[in-house]
């Protein structure tokens, strides 16, 4: 099987127990839970049963060990994972608006997790991979750009594959030197993971069907569309497939997109059936929404199955 | 009134609501209160009524403008807290163990509170003040102890005076340069504060009646040994005299020697009857405890008065 890699941000999620605004005061929490996009989106792929592994820096601290116990207990290779004795585990408070938006308070890009670890064991992690997932969330440095773009170049030379979730809001494009490193990724992935209008934020054309066309002639393979509840559209060279969402009581949103993206990518690597892995993947991002906790959705492959056809789908 | 400035950490503290071991899962938590020892001292010192202000730093976010609103609200010149738009403000996450021990995870060193303001606003702040209290536990850097010697100097050599808590575990001495920081602190020093074996932690004997002496011998004026639940012993050329804790409920410990300090400093200061000062800080340092928060406990000096009076003391 396929082994999967990620680089990018190991953080603690500290959440509000209330819906208001910020941390102004003194209130109800709970925390610290395993999180950071790529650390989410690695253990689902763990939990599907695919080899994977990441590449991250975590502080000393309970909060550190916390990730690493949780992600080796799921048989995520972490030997990757660096342990920074200066810096703290990243973090990221919470809260939930009555509007549904979220404020946050970061400690991330100083962080442990703010730089990559060097070494032997991150060269070996790399060659270890058949696949490279890369994070848009995680491109927060120079360092981690260059870090990724020549990690992704390597698999390819080695004939192993790219995926890609820009996974970014449209104002850190303006960063400086971001947009650039977003297109050099892109022109390196074979799996592009877009959710909403991040599909034409890295196109010439700001037409949706048009900036398919374009992405699928620059090399791209598949387009999986995420649309949020509403579902994902599928794109390749034969053509396209809509996949609606399952509908599930949602407790908390955080992860959805990367546990879909996680068990999407696995089940792409292992060549199933589009329809079959688009549909598990749905369940998977469906589920990852019934927990509290950026992590603590993420379902194993037997749990995801059984929910997607206790919903009648057929896969 | 003679006006205290101190330097040094802003933080917010996340206390686990359960006793027990550490963050290693999710807990119920409650925060983020105001803290850090500096802000506490100088928190109670304003609740006392006496003119004071802070020279720190904390991020553009939540936490950094809790703080900033906190102190303000309770009469503490703010015009010294610079506002770093890059770093978080500085955390503590508490958790208290069984034993009354306690574990943290700390974001402080890298955090907007690791380094102090530059301009204007911290020269008027230290322009404006008569005194200067030291934490000890903010000399964590060679800027911030070099800060500290130059303002103690400039404070003495305009007439005003200097205050320092050692605040510190004996392992920080062997820091390098930390010993050597120390010393000159102390050899600045007008009012030293020191809690336990720290009485002796920088004079050459370590028997406490000499070291008392060298102290004295040394230049400073007056002595407040704390000495936690039993009370606190005073000393100056004059002799000695004992002041026994009150005996309350303690609800949280956090801040009990920094209200104590802050109360006592602010009396002294107004030449109030030492046996007065030592009786009303020790109420203070008492009130503190009783309170969830570190922050939290420190009271007005009318509540103080009466708390006091209350407990059949003659002040």
């Amino acid at each position: 099987m396929k082994k999967i890699v990620v680089a990018g941000e190991i953080l603690v999620e500290i959440m509000a127990d209330t819906v208001g605004d910020g941390f102004r005061g003194p209130i109800a929490l709970t925390g610290p839970y395993p999180s950071g996009a790529p650390a989410i989106f690695i253990d689902q792929v763990a939990r599907i049963g695919q080899p994977c592994g990441i590449i991250s820096m975590v502080g000393n601290d309970d909060f550190g060990h916390l990730n690493i116990d949780r992600l080796a207990a799921d048989g995520v290779d972490v030997s990757g994972i660096g342990i920074d004795s200066d810096r703290p585990t990243g973090s990221a408070f919470v809260r939930y608006r009555a509007d549904g938006s979220r404020d946050f308070v970061f400690n991330i890009s100083h962080s442990a997790c703010g730089a990559l670890p060097k070494g032997d064991a991150v060269q070996a992690m790399i060659g270890s991979a058949d696949h490279l997932h890369v994070m848009g969330s995680s491109l927060s440095s120079p360092e981690i750009i260059a870090f990724n773009i020549e990690a992704a170049r390597t698999l390819r030379q080695k004939g192993g594959s790219v995926s890609f979730d820009p996974n970014l809001r449209k104002e850190i494009l303006d960063a400086p030197g971001m947009a650039d490193a977003m297109q050099a990724i892109l022109s390196l992935t074979d799996l592009f993971l877009p959710s909403g209008e991040e599909l034409t934020l890295l196109t010439r054309t700001k037409d949706e069907t048009a900036a398919v066309a374009e992405l699928l002639e620059s090399g791209i393979q598949a387009i999986v569309h995420k649309q949020g509840a509403r579902g994902v559209t599928y794109f390749d060279a034969s053509g396209s497939r809509f996949v609606p969402a399952f509908t599930v009581e949602e407790v908390d949103p955080t992860g959805a997109g990367d546990c879909f993206g996680g068990a999407f990518t696995a089940l792409w690597l292992r060549n199933e059936d589009i329809d079959r892995a688009l549909t598990l993947a749905a369940a998977a991002g469906a589920l990852a929404v019934t927990k509290r906790g950026p992590m603590e959705g993420a379902a194993m492959l037997e749990t995801i199955t059984a929910f997607a056809t206790s919903q009648g789908r057929r896969i």
